[in-house]
Protein backbone atom coordinates (compact mmCIF):
# COMPACT_ATOMS: atom_id res chain seq x y z
CA UNK A 1 0.00 0.00 0.00
CA UNK A 2 1.20 3.78 -1.50
CA UNK A 3 -0.35 5.51 1.50
CA UNK A 4 -0.41 4.25 4.95
CA UNK A 5 -2.87 7.14 7.11
CA UNK A 6 -5.02 6.25 9.84
CA UNK A 7 -7.64 8.19 8.69
CA UNK A 8 -6.98 6.73 4.98
CA UNK A 9 -6.80 2.37 6.36
CA UNK A 10 -10.33 3.47 8.28
CA UNK A 11 -11.59 4.65 4.22
CA UNK A 12 -10.11 2.02 2.88
CA UNK A 13 -11.47 -0.65 5.78
CA UNK A 14 -15.26 0.57 5.31
CA UNK A 15 -14.58 0.54 1.53
CA UNK A 16 -13.66 -3.44 1.61
CA UNK A 17 -16.71 -4.09 3.82
CA UNK A 18 -19.49 -2.32 1.73
CA UNK A 19 -17.84 -2.49 -2.31
CA UNK A 20 -17.96 1.44 -2.95
CA UNK A 21 -16.63 4.24 -2.24
CA UNK A 22 -19.70 6.68 -1.97
CA UNK A 23 -19.30 9.64 1.29
CA UNK A 24 -22.25 11.08 1.86
CA UNK A 25 -22.50 15.05 2.10
CA UNK A 26 -24.63 16.36 4.86
CA UNK A 27 -26.15 19.89 3.83
CA UNK A 28 -29.02 20.44 5.66
CA UNK A 29 -31.39 22.76 4.03
CA UNK A 30 -34.73 23.89 5.86
CA UNK A 31 -36.61 24.04 2.63
CA UNK A 32 -35.99 20.70 1.39
CA UNK A 33 -36.74 18.97 4.90
CA UNK A 34 -38.98 16.34 4.28
CA UNK A 35 -43.00 17.27 5.39
CA UNK A 36 -43.06 14.72 7.82
CA UNK A 37 -40.19 16.58 10.46
CA UNK A 38 -41.18 20.02 11.74
CA UNK A 39 -39.56 22.94 10.15
CA UNK A 40 -37.54 23.89 13.23
CA UNK A 41 -33.78 23.02 14.37
CA UNK A 42 -35.17 19.99 16.51
CA UNK A 43 -36.74 18.83 13.31
CA UNK A 44 -33.76 19.05 11.40
CA UNK A 45 -31.60 16.87 13.74
CA UNK A 46 -34.23 14.32 13.77
CA UNK A 47 -34.43 14.19 10.23
CA UNK A 48 -30.18 14.14 9.82
CA UNK A 49 -29.95 11.59 12.78
CA UNK A 50 -32.44 9.44 10.78
CA UNK A 51 -30.11 10.02 7.52
CA UNK A 52 -27.42 8.76 9.94
CA UNK A 53 -28.83 5.80 11.53
CA UNK A 54 -30.18 4.40 7.94
CA UNK A 55 -26.89 5.76 5.75
CA UNK A 56 -24.00 4.76 8.79
CA UNK A 57 -23.48 1.22 7.31
CA UNK A 58 -23.70 2.01 3.51
CA UNK A 59 -20.92 4.88 3.19
CA UNK A 60 -17.41 4.58 3.78
CA UNK A 61 -17.37 8.77 5.20
CA UNK A 62 -19.48 11.81 6.02
CA UNK A 63 -18.97 14.75 4.89
CA UNK A 64 -21.08 17.93 6.97
CA UNK A 65 -20.87 20.85 4.87
CA UNK A 66 -20.53 23.45 7.43
CA UNK A 67 -21.79 26.83 5.92
CA UNK A 68 -25.68 24.69 5.58
CA UNK A 69 -25.81 24.78 9.73
CA UNK A 70 -23.92 28.19 9.93
CA UNK A 71 -26.87 29.54 7.93
CA UNK A 72 -29.31 28.20 10.77
CA UNK A 73 -27.03 30.14 12.82
CA UNK A 74 -25.44 29.59 15.72
CA UNK A 75 -27.53 27.00 16.82
CA UNK A 76 -27.31 25.33 13.84
CA UNK A 77 -23.62 24.85 14.82
CA UNK A 78 -24.61 23.09 17.82
CA UNK A 79 -26.54 21.37 15.92
CA UNK A 80 -23.15 19.76 13.91
CA UNK A 81 -21.83 19.21 17.20
CA UNK A 82 -23.82 16.95 18.48
CA UNK A 83 -24.26 15.12 15.01
CA UNK A 84 -20.27 14.84 15.01
CA UNK A 85 -20.65 12.95 18.06
CA UNK A 86 -23.57 10.48 16.93
CA UNK A 87 -21.64 9.65 14.06
CA UNK A 88 -19.75 6.13 14.19
CA UNK A 89 -15.77 6.31 15.18
CA UNK A 90 -15.37 4.10 12.40
CA UNK A 91 -16.73 6.77 9.53
CA UNK A 92 -14.42 9.71 9.42
CA UNK A 93 -16.01 13.08 9.55
CA UNK A 94 -14.73 15.30 6.40
CA UNK A 95 -15.61 18.41 7.54
CA UNK A 96 -16.01 20.67 4.77
CA UNK A 97 -15.48 24.34 5.61
CA UNK A 98 -13.41 25.26 2.44
CA UNK A 99 -10.97 27.21 4.92
CA UNK A 100 -7.40 29.09 4.63
CA UNK A 101 -6.10 32.14 5.56
CA UNK A 102 -2.67 33.77 7.00
CA UNK A 103 -0.73 31.08 8.91
CA UNK A 104 -2.08 31.94 12.77
CA UNK A 105 -5.41 32.11 11.52
CA UNK A 106 -5.42 28.78 9.90
CA UNK A 107 -4.13 27.71 13.16
CA UNK A 108 -7.47 28.60 14.54
CA UNK A 109 -9.18 27.58 11.92
CA UNK A 110 -8.01 23.83 12.11
CA UNK A 111 -8.55 24.56 15.96
CA UNK A 112 -12.31 24.55 15.42
CA UNK A 113 -12.04 21.70 13.07
CA UNK A 114 -10.37 19.29 14.77
CA UNK A 115 -9.62 20.27 18.75
CA UNK A 116 -13.35 21.51 18.71
CA UNK A 117 -15.61 19.52 16.66
CA UNK A 118 -13.21 16.25 16.11
CA UNK A 119 -13.47 15.55 12.91
CA UNK A 120 -10.59 13.87 10.66
CA UNK A 121 -10.22 15.66 7.69
CA UNK A 122 -10.90 18.88 5.75
CA UNK A 123 -10.81 20.50 2.91
CA UNK A 124 -8.71 23.89 2.28
CA UNK A 125 -8.10 27.17 -0.66
CA UNK A 126 -4.85 26.73 -1.99
CA UNK A 127 -4.80 30.30 -2.77
CA UNK A 128 -2.94 32.02 -0.04
CA UNK A 129 -0.07 28.92 -0.51
CA UNK A 130 1.99 27.45 1.70
CA UNK A 131 1.98 28.81 4.76
CA UNK A 132 -2.19 29.16 4.88
CA UNK A 133 -1.96 25.26 4.47
CA UNK A 134 0.47 24.06 6.59
CA UNK A 135 -1.25 24.48 9.85
CA UNK A 136 -3.72 22.12 8.78
CA UNK A 137 -1.28 19.49 7.64
CA UNK A 138 0.36 19.90 11.00
CA UNK A 139 -2.28 17.61 12.21
CA UNK A 140 -0.42 15.03 11.01
CA UNK A 141 -3.18 12.43 11.81
CA UNK A 142 -5.80 14.39 10.05
CA UNK A 143 -6.55 14.47 6.19
CA UNK A 144 -6.53 17.47 4.12
CA UNK A 145 -8.06 18.11 0.53
CA UNK A 146 -6.95 20.86 -1.31
CA UNK A 147 -8.77 22.34 -3.69
CA UNK A 148 -7.58 21.19 -7.57
CA UNK A 149 -9.85 21.32 -10.09
CA UNK A 150 -13.84 22.32 -8.45
CA UNK A 151 -17.40 20.96 -9.87
CA UNK A 152 -18.70 24.06 -10.49
CA UNK A 153 -19.00 26.33 -13.51
CA UNK A 154 -16.90 29.28 -12.28
CA UNK A 155 -14.01 26.75 -12.10
CA UNK A 156 -12.91 28.61 -15.89
CA UNK A 157 -12.74 32.01 -14.56
CA UNK A 158 -9.06 30.75 -12.46
CA UNK A 159 -8.37 27.18 -11.95
CA UNK A 160 -8.62 26.21 -15.90
CA UNK A 161 -6.74 29.23 -17.15
CA UNK A 162 -3.55 28.69 -18.37
CA UNK A 163 -0.42 29.41 -16.58
CA UNK A 164 3.35 29.97 -17.88
CA UNK A 165 4.06 26.91 -18.56
CA UNK A 166 1.31 26.50 -21.00
CA UNK A 167 -0.81 24.16 -18.32
CA UNK A 168 -3.82 24.79 -15.99
CA UNK A 169 -3.65 26.74 -12.93
CA UNK A 170 -5.12 23.69 -11.05
CA UNK A 171 -2.31 21.89 -12.73
CA UNK A 172 0.53 23.92 -10.96
CA UNK A 173 -1.86 23.63 -7.27
CA UNK A 174 -1.78 19.89 -7.85
CA UNK A 175 2.01 19.20 -8.28
CA UNK A 176 2.62 21.98 -5.73
CA UNK A 177 0.38 19.19 -3.52
CA UNK A 178 2.29 16.32 -4.41
CA UNK A 179 5.27 18.20 -2.99
CA UNK A 180 4.16 19.11 -0.13
CA UNK A 181 2.86 15.86 0.44
CA UNK A 182 6.25 14.61 0.69
CA UNK A 183 6.94 15.94 3.75
CA UNK A 184 3.57 15.10 5.18
CA UNK A 185 1.54 12.30 3.73
CA UNK A 186 -1.68 13.41 5.03
CA UNK A 187 -2.73 15.55 1.60
CA UNK A 188 -5.82 14.90 -0.83
CA UNK A 189 -7.44 17.15 -3.55
CA UNK A 190 -11.02 17.94 -4.46
CA UNK A 191 -11.75 17.20 -7.90
CA UNK A 192 -14.99 17.65 -9.44
CA UNK A 193 -16.82 14.38 -11.06
CA UNK A 194 -18.11 16.81 -13.72
CA UNK A 195 -14.43 17.64 -15.65
CA UNK A 196 -13.37 15.28 -18.27
CA UNK A 197 -10.05 16.27 -17.04
CA UNK A 198 -10.49 13.79 -14.23
CA UNK A 199 -8.19 10.91 -15.99
CA UNK A 200 -5.30 13.69 -16.73
CA UNK A 201 -5.16 15.14 -13.08
CA UNK A 202 -5.38 11.47 -11.97
CA UNK A 203 -2.47 10.76 -14.62
CA UNK A 204 -0.28 13.71 -12.48
CA UNK A 205 -1.13 12.75 -9.18
CA UNK A 206 -1.18 8.85 -9.09
CA UNK A 207 -0.95 8.53 -5.49
CA UNK A 208 -3.18 11.85 -3.74
CA UNK A 209 -6.59 10.62 -2.56
CA UNK A 210 -9.58 12.76 -4.22
CA UNK A 211 -12.69 13.75 -3.00
CA UNK A 212 -15.09 13.74 -5.67
CA UNK A 213 -18.12 16.04 -5.32
CA UNK A 214 -20.56 16.69 -8.16
CA UNK A 215 -21.99 13.52 -8.45
CA UNK A 216 -25.67 12.77 -8.31
CA UNK A 217 -27.72 16.69 -8.37
CA UNK A 218 -24.79 18.15 -9.80
CA UNK A 219 -24.44 15.71 -12.94
CA UNK A 220 -21.60 13.19 -12.99
CA UNK A 221 -21.90 9.94 -12.59
CA UNK A 222 -20.61 7.61 -10.12
CA UNK A 223 -18.54 5.12 -12.83
CA UNK A 224 -17.07 8.24 -14.16
CA UNK A 225 -15.90 9.23 -10.84
CA UNK A 226 -14.88 5.63 -9.51
CA UNK A 227 -13.01 4.35 -13.04
CA UNK A 228 -10.76 7.37 -13.47
CA UNK A 229 -10.58 9.08 -9.39
CA UNK A 230 -8.88 6.06 -7.87
CA UNK A 231 -5.54 6.30 -6.94
CA UNK A 232 -3.03 3.37 -6.89
CA UNK A 233 -4.58 1.66 -3.43
CA UNK A 234 -8.16 1.80 -5.34
CA UNK A 235 -9.15 4.60 -2.82
CA UNK A 236 -11.09 7.79 -3.71
CA UNK A 237 -13.82 9.48 -1.76
CA UNK A 238 -17.09 9.65 -3.82
CA UNK A 239 -19.33 12.01 -2.36
CA UNK A 240 -22.98 13.03 -3.15
CA UNK A 241 -25.15 14.78 -0.89
CA UNK A 242 -28.85 16.28 -2.15
CA UNK A 243 -29.36 13.11 -4.02
CA UNK A 244 -28.83 11.33 -0.89
CA UNK A 245 -30.05 13.28 2.16
CA UNK A 246 -33.41 14.37 -0.46
CA UNK A 247 -34.07 11.56 -3.12
CA UNK A 248 -37.48 11.48 -4.90
CA UNK A 249 -40.43 10.95 -3.18
CA UNK A 250 -40.78 6.91 -2.18
CA UNK A 251 -36.98 6.65 -1.92
CA UNK A 252 -35.27 5.90 0.80
CA UNK A 253 -31.40 7.05 1.34
CA UNK A 254 -30.01 4.19 1.21
CA UNK A 255 -32.02 3.00 -2.15
CA UNK A 256 -30.80 6.38 -3.38
CA UNK A 257 -27.01 5.46 -2.44
CA UNK A 258 -27.46 2.33 -4.71
CA UNK A 259 -29.09 3.93 -7.43
CA UNK A 260 -26.23 6.76 -7.29
CA UNK A 261 -23.38 3.64 -7.43
CA UNK A 262 -25.22 2.43 -10.60
CA UNK A 263 -24.56 5.87 -12.09
CA UNK B 1 -17.45 60.79 -6.19
CA UNK B 2 -16.42 57.24 -8.25
CA UNK B 3 -18.08 54.98 -5.79
CA UNK B 4 -21.22 55.63 -4.21
CA UNK B 5 -22.06 52.49 -1.97
CA UNK B 6 -23.91 52.87 1.62
CA UNK B 7 -20.95 51.43 3.16
CA UNK B 8 -18.06 53.08 1.51
CA UNK B 9 -19.70 56.12 2.20
CA UNK B 10 -19.65 55.66 5.96
CA UNK B 11 -16.02 55.07 5.79
CA UNK B 12 -15.50 58.06 3.97
CA UNK B 13 -17.50 59.75 6.84
CA UNK B 14 -15.44 58.33 9.33
CA UNK B 15 -12.19 59.23 7.13
CA UNK B 16 -13.45 62.67 7.22
CA UNK B 17 -13.79 63.11 10.78
CA UNK B 18 -10.87 61.03 11.94
CA UNK B 19 -8.25 62.18 9.55
CA UNK B 20 -7.16 58.71 9.33
CA UNK B 21 -7.86 55.28 7.58
CA UNK B 22 -7.45 52.82 10.27
CA UNK B 23 -9.27 49.53 10.29
CA UNK B 24 -9.26 47.74 13.79
CA UNK B 25 -8.41 43.94 13.23
CA UNK B 26 -10.80 41.98 16.38
CA UNK B 27 -8.44 38.69 16.72
CA UNK B 28 -8.72 37.40 20.36
CA UNK B 29 -6.64 35.10 21.09
CA UNK B 30 -6.53 33.78 25.06
CA UNK B 31 -2.12 33.50 25.26
CA UNK B 32 -2.30 37.63 24.71
CA UNK B 33 -4.68 38.43 26.71
CA UNK B 34 -3.90 41.00 29.13
CA UNK B 35 -2.97 39.47 32.55
CA UNK B 36 -6.04 42.29 34.38
CA UNK B 37 -8.50 39.76 32.57
CA UNK B 38 -9.74 36.35 33.53
CA UNK B 39 -8.85 34.08 31.21
CA UNK B 40 -11.87 32.83 29.95
CA UNK B 41 -14.98 33.79 27.46
CA UNK B 42 -16.21 36.30 30.09
CA UNK B 43 -12.68 37.79 30.48
CA UNK B 44 -12.41 37.82 26.75
CA UNK B 45 -15.55 39.87 25.96
CA UNK B 46 -14.50 42.04 28.70
CA UNK B 47 -11.36 42.61 26.85
CA UNK B 48 -12.92 43.11 23.56
CA UNK B 49 -15.83 45.61 24.97
CA UNK B 50 -12.76 48.08 26.36
CA UNK B 51 -11.14 47.74 23.41
CA UNK B 52 -14.14 48.75 21.70
CA UNK B 53 -15.33 51.23 23.91
CA UNK B 54 -11.77 52.85 23.35
CA UNK B 55 -11.15 52.72 19.61
CA UNK B 56 -14.91 53.44 18.52
CA UNK B 57 -13.75 57.33 18.02
CA UNK B 58 -10.47 56.34 16.46
CA UNK B 59 -11.16 54.00 13.43
CA UNK B 60 -13.32 53.71 10.54
CA UNK B 61 -14.36 49.88 10.44
CA UNK B 62 -13.86 46.66 13.03
CA UNK B 63 -12.98 43.66 11.03
CA UNK B 64 -13.25 40.73 13.50
CA UNK B 65 -11.45 37.86 12.40
CA UNK B 66 -13.82 34.68 12.54
CA UNK B 67 -11.62 32.06 13.27
CA UNK B 68 -10.00 33.72 16.31
CA UNK B 69 -13.86 33.39 17.78
CA UNK B 70 -14.23 29.80 16.32
CA UNK B 71 -11.04 28.74 17.78
CA UNK B 72 -13.06 29.46 21.58
CA UNK B 73 -15.72 27.11 20.12
CA UNK B 74 -19.39 28.18 19.50
CA UNK B 75 -18.89 30.02 22.94
CA UNK B 76 -16.53 32.34 21.23
CA UNK B 77 -19.08 32.55 18.22
CA UNK B 78 -21.75 34.06 20.67
CA UNK B 79 -19.35 36.04 22.04
CA UNK B 80 -18.80 37.77 18.40
CA UNK B 81 -22.56 37.83 17.82
CA UNK B 82 -23.03 39.95 21.04
CA UNK B 83 -19.85 41.94 19.96
CA UNK B 84 -21.55 42.74 16.55
CA UNK B 85 -24.30 44.23 18.48
CA UNK B 86 -21.62 46.53 20.50
CA UNK B 87 -19.97 48.00 18.08
CA UNK B 88 -21.92 51.23 16.94
CA UNK B 89 -23.80 51.45 13.24
CA UNK B 90 -21.55 54.17 12.00
CA UNK B 91 -18.39 51.99 12.28
CA UNK B 92 -19.16 49.10 9.62
CA UNK B 93 -18.33 45.32 10.61
CA UNK B 94 -15.79 43.83 8.13
CA UNK B 95 -16.79 40.02 8.98
CA UNK B 96 -13.17 38.31 7.95
CA UNK B 97 -14.05 34.43 7.49
CA UNK B 98 -12.30 34.21 4.29
CA UNK B 99 -15.08 32.31 2.56
CA UNK B 100 -16.25 31.26 -0.50
CA UNK B 101 -17.52 27.57 -2.10
CA UNK B 102 -20.10 26.41 -5.16
CA UNK B 103 -22.92 28.67 -5.73
CA UNK B 104 -25.60 27.03 -3.21
CA UNK B 105 -22.92 26.74 0.05
CA UNK B 106 -21.86 30.31 -0.93
CA UNK B 107 -25.56 31.74 -0.44
CA UNK B 108 -25.60 29.66 3.18
CA UNK B 109 -21.89 31.40 4.12
CA UNK B 110 -23.46 34.18 2.84
CA UNK B 111 -26.65 34.47 5.40
CA UNK B 112 -24.55 33.54 8.20
CA UNK B 113 -22.22 37.00 7.66
CA UNK B 114 -25.06 39.35 7.01
CA UNK B 115 -28.27 37.97 7.66
CA UNK B 116 -26.90 36.48 11.18
CA UNK B 117 -24.23 38.71 12.58
CA UNK B 118 -25.49 41.51 10.33
CA UNK B 119 -22.01 42.46 9.17
CA UNK B 120 -21.51 45.34 6.42
CA UNK B 121 -18.86 43.69 4.48
CA UNK B 122 -17.01 40.20 4.00
CA UNK B 123 -13.70 38.69 2.32
CA UNK B 124 -13.96 35.85 0.15
CA UNK B 125 -11.59 33.38 -1.51
CA UNK B 126 -11.73 33.86 -5.69
CA UNK B 127 -10.23 30.14 -6.39
CA UNK B 128 -13.49 28.86 -7.67
CA UNK B 129 -14.60 31.67 -9.55
CA UNK B 130 -17.71 33.62 -10.79
CA UNK B 131 -20.59 31.46 -9.13
CA UNK B 132 -19.07 30.85 -6.02
CA UNK B 133 -18.72 35.03 -5.47
CA UNK B 134 -22.25 35.97 -7.08
CA UNK B 135 -24.58 35.07 -4.18
CA UNK B 136 -21.83 37.63 -2.06
CA UNK B 137 -22.11 40.17 -4.45
CA UNK B 138 -25.72 39.73 -4.72
CA UNK B 139 -25.92 41.07 -1.43
CA UNK B 140 -26.09 44.69 -3.14
CA UNK B 141 -25.73 47.48 -0.33
CA UNK B 142 -22.92 45.17 1.20
CA UNK B 143 -19.05 45.24 0.28
CA UNK B 144 -17.14 42.18 -0.51
CA UNK B 145 -13.10 42.09 -0.62
CA UNK B 146 -11.68 39.55 -2.62
CA UNK B 147 -8.55 38.30 -2.32
CA UNK B 148 -5.96 39.75 -4.52
CA UNK B 149 -2.42 39.73 -3.44
CA UNK B 150 -2.10 38.75 0.39
CA UNK B 151 0.26 39.99 2.89
CA UNK B 152 1.64 36.07 3.83
CA UNK B 153 4.77 34.65 2.69
CA UNK B 154 2.70 32.06 0.82
CA UNK B 155 1.73 34.41 -2.11
CA UNK B 156 4.35 33.66 -4.08
CA UNK B 157 3.31 30.01 -4.61
CA UNK B 158 0.19 30.31 -6.67
CA UNK B 159 -0.57 34.21 -6.74
CA UNK B 160 2.53 35.38 -7.81
CA UNK B 161 2.83 32.83 -10.08
CA UNK B 162 3.28 33.83 -13.65
CA UNK B 163 -0.23 33.35 -16.29
CA UNK B 164 0.06 32.52 -19.84
CA UNK B 165 -0.09 35.86 -20.48
CA UNK B 166 2.82 36.88 -18.87
CA UNK B 167 1.86 38.72 -15.61
CA UNK B 168 0.69 36.99 -12.39
CA UNK B 169 -2.08 35.41 -11.24
CA UNK B 170 -3.48 37.87 -9.08
CA UNK B 171 -3.29 40.24 -11.70
CA UNK B 172 -6.14 37.96 -13.39
CA UNK B 173 -8.06 37.92 -10.16
CA UNK B 174 -8.36 41.74 -10.34
CA UNK B 175 -8.82 42.04 -13.66
CA UNK B 176 -11.67 39.83 -13.32
CA UNK B 177 -13.12 41.43 -10.10
CA UNK B 178 -13.02 44.98 -12.15
CA UNK B 179 -15.37 43.56 -14.78
CA UNK B 180 -17.63 41.86 -12.53
CA UNK B 181 -17.71 45.05 -10.33
CA UNK B 182 -18.83 46.81 -13.47
CA UNK B 183 -22.04 44.75 -12.85
CA UNK B 184 -21.99 45.06 -9.16
CA UNK B 185 -20.71 48.17 -7.67
CA UNK B 186 -19.97 46.65 -4.49
CA UNK B 187 -16.25 44.43 -4.52
CA UNK B 188 -13.36 45.62 -3.48
CA UNK B 189 -10.05 43.85 -3.50
CA UNK B 190 -7.59 42.51 -0.33
CA UNK B 191 -4.00 43.78 -0.99
CA UNK B 192 -0.78 43.17 1.05
CA UNK B 193 1.01 46.13 2.40
CA UNK B 194 3.68 44.46 3.06
CA UNK B 195 4.38 44.69 -0.96
CA UNK B 196 6.04 46.52 -3.57
CA UNK B 197 3.74 45.69 -5.80
CA UNK B 198 1.08 47.50 -3.88
CA UNK B 199 1.37 50.69 -6.47
CA UNK B 200 1.51 48.73 -9.61
CA UNK B 201 -1.94 46.61 -8.39
CA UNK B 202 -3.87 50.15 -7.69
CA UNK B 203 -2.63 51.31 -11.15
CA UNK B 204 -4.75 48.13 -12.50
CA UNK B 205 -7.46 48.76 -10.18
CA UNK B 206 -7.95 53.21 -9.84
CA UNK B 207 -11.68 52.22 -8.68
CA UNK B 208 -11.69 49.08 -6.56
CA UNK B 209 -11.53 49.87 -2.56
CA UNK B 210 -8.93 48.09 -0.81
CA UNK B 211 -8.58 46.48 2.45
CA UNK B 212 -4.71 46.08 3.43
CA UNK B 213 -3.97 44.22 6.17
CA UNK B 214 -0.12 43.88 7.00
CA UNK B 215 -0.06 46.75 8.54
CA UNK B 216 1.64 46.79 12.41
CA UNK B 217 2.67 43.32 13.38
CA UNK B 218 3.43 41.97 10.17
CA UNK B 219 5.78 44.43 9.20
CA UNK B 220 3.84 46.82 6.28
CA UNK B 221 3.32 50.54 7.38
CA UNK B 222 0.86 53.18 7.27
CA UNK B 223 2.32 55.83 5.01
CA UNK B 224 3.14 53.15 1.97
CA UNK B 225 -0.12 51.53 2.30
CA UNK B 226 -1.98 55.12 2.88
CA UNK B 227 0.24 56.58 -0.43
CA UNK B 228 -0.05 53.61 -2.41
CA UNK B 229 -3.17 52.31 -1.35
CA UNK B 230 -5.86 55.07 -2.35
CA UNK B 231 -8.40 54.71 -4.68
CA UNK B 232 -9.81 57.65 -6.67
CA UNK B 233 -12.34 58.84 -3.97
CA UNK B 234 -8.96 58.50 -1.03
CA UNK B 235 -10.40 55.69 0.25
CA UNK B 236 -8.31 52.87 1.77
CA UNK B 237 -9.10 50.37 4.73
CA UNK B 238 -5.46 49.65 6.54
CA UNK B 239 -6.08 47.31 9.17
CA UNK B 240 -3.97 46.69 12.25
CA UNK B 241 -5.59 43.46 14.39
CA UNK B 242 -2.31 42.74 16.97
CA UNK B 243 -0.76 45.93 16.95
CA UNK B 244 -3.88 47.48 17.99
CA UNK B 245 -4.85 44.49 20.89
CA UNK B 246 -2.15 43.91 22.28
CA UNK B 247 0.34 47.03 22.37
CA UNK B 248 3.60 46.73 24.25
CA UNK B 249 3.04 47.13 28.56
CA UNK B 250 1.78 50.56 29.59
CA UNK B 251 0.63 52.00 26.05
CA UNK B 252 -2.83 52.13 25.11
CA UNK B 253 -5.02 50.94 22.20
CA UNK B 254 -5.71 54.42 20.89
CA UNK B 255 -1.72 55.35 21.56
CA UNK B 256 -0.94 52.23 19.42
CA UNK B 257 -3.46 53.41 16.52
CA UNK B 258 -1.52 56.85 16.42
CA UNK B 259 1.77 55.11 16.46
CA UNK B 260 0.65 53.42 13.51
CA UNK B 261 -0.50 56.34 11.58
CA UNK B 262 3.00 58.29 12.01
CA UNK B 263 4.59 54.83 10.68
Amino acid sequence: MINSHPVINRWLTNRDRINHSLCVGIDPDMDKLPDTFPKTIDGMEQFLIHVIESTQEDCISYKPNMAFFEAMGIEGLRLLERLCKRIPDAIPIIMDGKRGDIGNTSKMQAKFIFDYFGADASTLHPYMGSDSLRPFFEYKDKMHFVLGLTSNPGSQDFEKKNMADGQPLYHTVIKQCIEWNQDYGNIGMVVGATHDELANVREIAEQLPFLIPGVGAQGGTYSHASDKGKNLDGLVLINASRAVLYPSKGISHTQAIHSIIKS
